[in-house]
């Protein structure tokens, strides 16, 4: 199926810096998708430190149990990644598979197979094949330099309509850092931890602890809040690798006031690659902010927003520009937490579209209709229980969605 | 918009009895819907019980929070029926709206306002207005003939496509006992205790409390079993009235074997119903039984089943009559609930596709395929860590749902 580049997409792939300590390198394996890249195989310079989260799916697949269990022994030497067959369901030719495959990467870049992490994307239950990606790593040559940050972005895609990147820099002790990161995903998004595969690379020098307390504090706010069709992926993977080649002595303690500027540099560059996965979704026509205030404590705000987020009621109403606040009501209603029914305030953008459990004075069908036309828009509900809030991410359901999920797999 | 009649409605409406003790009647208001009766009136003999259940939705419609009133009193002198709006969100306006709603039907048919349970169903947040209710309440008349239980059920329905009964008889005592029910619904259809609205009728002896009991419990594996789009309504009633007419004594143990076959025969209505409520799902075009045994406990058995029935991914790969069980696997996994990904089975229909984690030996997609193509399907997972199990109802996602609720208001 040929996939048009969502109307939501940004107008090009950022710039993006070099990262000491971090080289790349992708083939085309013609597994699943001719004409561009699928394997991604990127080595880690000596000293670097690695963070992850992953799924919480119980039915998770073999590349993740690897990984974690390279995360809990501090492997820090490589990364491969192909896409077009998840390995998930896979049993013990599963299993196999990735180690074979964590093998043919430490045999390419140097080092232990036990210390390169595994990443894999696509149809889930399907045997994986080893030989394509065997051959597409043997044909890499580490010598060459490395592919750009957008050919590793699209060696990790699948349904994904655009190659999804993000940087930022800023200073840790006054040397100058540098951060990249890439992301893949756009259907089965509806994370419980991480969402779908991001790499993020730093050449900062900051030991694992803190890396993985950074990691998975600005995750809840990310890619913990973003959700496509409320589907957990069995693959989501996020791993977070700091090369520590920057000029600056190691940080290891998590309020170190140095970490402000590069803990909000991460942050928007996780938001950045998050709200590109959502902008991505599968037949999104539409970006959707969706701010929940005024709840008894964060996570039933999250609920709040994210029951909202997650009903097709309400995502088809936005796909077809009708500012039904209705269905926001029967959302907030069926989420269960803690909310106000008739002290209820519920704004489309600017405008206050109901209060104190009624229509607002002053409901105008007219400027709903003609604020509903915004490709990007945002929501706000206030439950009037507390003082917490929390916002998510999500686009509208449209046929878009149907016609790529009703036939994926063919 | 006009809605075809859905692919899987049954081919004709039940031939459905008299049930002594229960008069009917339907009015017109045009107020919406043109051509068809949207408000029914329903009068109970003075011997009649009534039990109830209503969605747990924290922002209920006022007919909800009126209705649970009545029952909590005991009322069982009448029902009165709009459809087109739901006064829900509605305020003071709203809560008066009902009070006022039930005047009219206690001067209709003689008794007071607060013995009469009143439901509306339709759009939300629209306040309501009385004077087409009025004035269809005013023109019935109750010397008339009672209305047929087909046309009881169209005045109840709104994007339903074909109106929903189903009747049983049994005996208690050696007395024959009849059973009528109606319901109405197709979108919004999540219940977390009762869906969407149905009325249902016996002329049984039965004592409230056990009444009560039987439909609580009854409700759990019938609409409380079902799903279309995992979106609970704010409007959620199903009552059931017992007008005591046949020549039995009162029955007020629930553990009164007569109790048996009644028990078995309302089960059958509700089942009934609640199936009619999918397969007139908002563009179904598959009808799907999803199985879980092998599980932990009876809640756990369900959270998979409905994990599994309420993913986008599943319900789009079932419209595309695909048997994508990769994507079982996943719902499977988000559920959080416990199961054995290396001992899980799957079956669709009676092939098996999936077993110890793996693909099943002798899978074949084209046998698969072909069975795809079936308008009504079973799909079945083990889940292997214990032999609790249930069983929940649900239909595919097509581009019908989004045409429909892209522009539900207009």
């Amino acid at each position: 199926m040929h996939l048009k580049r969502s109307p939501l997409a940004p107008c090009h792939f950022p710039d993006m810096p070099h990262i000491g300590g971090v080289q790349m390198w992708t083939a085309k394996t013609g597994a699943k998708y001719q004409g561009r890249p699928d394997v991604l195989l990127v080595k880690l310079a000596g000293e670097s430190r690695v963070a992850g989260v992953f799924t919480k799916s119980t039915a998770p697949g073999a590349p993740v149990e690897w990984s974690k269990a390279c995360l809990a022994r501090g492997a820090n030497a490589g990364l491969l990644v192909n896409a077009g067959n998840a390995n998930v369901f896979t049993g013990q030719i599963g299993r196999d598979g990735v180690r074979d495959m964590a093998n043919m990467a430490a045999g390419k870049i140097g080092c232990e197979a036990q210390d390169v992490y595994v990443a894999s994307t696509g149809v889930i239950g399907e045997p994986l094949t080893l030989s394509p990606i065997e051959q597409g790593v043997k044909g890499i040559q580490v010598a060459d330099v490395n592919c750009s940050w957008e050919n590793a972005a699209r060696a990790i895609s699948t349904t994904d309509t655009y190659p999804k990147g993000s940087a930022q820099s800023c200073t840790l002790d006054g040397a100058p850092v540098h951060i990249c990161g890439i992301a893949k995903g756009s259907g089965m998004i509806a994370p419980d931890m991480a969402t779908m595969l991001s790499f993020i690379f730093t050449d900062a020098n900051i030991s694992r602890e803190v890396l993985q307390a950074l990691l998975s504090e600005l995750n809840e706010t990310s890619f913990n809040a973003i959700t496509v069709d409320s589907d957990t992926s069995t693959s989501d993977t996020v791993l977070l690798a700091a090369t520590a080649q920057a000029s600056h002595g190691e940080i290891n303690d998590i309020n170190d006031p140095e970490l402000v500027s590069f803990k909000r540099a991460l942050g928007l560059v996780m938001h950045d690659l998050a709200h590109q996965v959502v902008k991505d979704g599968e037949g999104a026509s539409k970006f959707v902010e969706i701010c929940v205030t005024g709840a008894e404590s964060g996570s039933a705000a999250k609920a709040i927003a994210m029951s909202i987020a997650n009903s097709p009621l309400v995502k088809t109403a936005i796909a077809g520009e009708d500012a039904n606040w209705g269905r926001i009501v029967m959302a907030v209603g069926k989420s269960g937490a803690h909310a106000n029914r008739d002290k209820l305030a519920i704004y489309f953008g600017p405008y206050l579209v109901a209060k104190d459990g009624y229509r607002a004075p002053g409901y105008d069908e007219g400027t709903l209709a003609n604020y509903m036309k915004n490709p990007e828009l945002k929501i706000r509900v206030d439950v009037a229980v507390g003082t917490e809030s929390f916002t998510v991410w999500t686009c509208d359901l449209t046929h878009g969605y149907i016609d790529i999920n009703a036939d994926y797999r063919s």
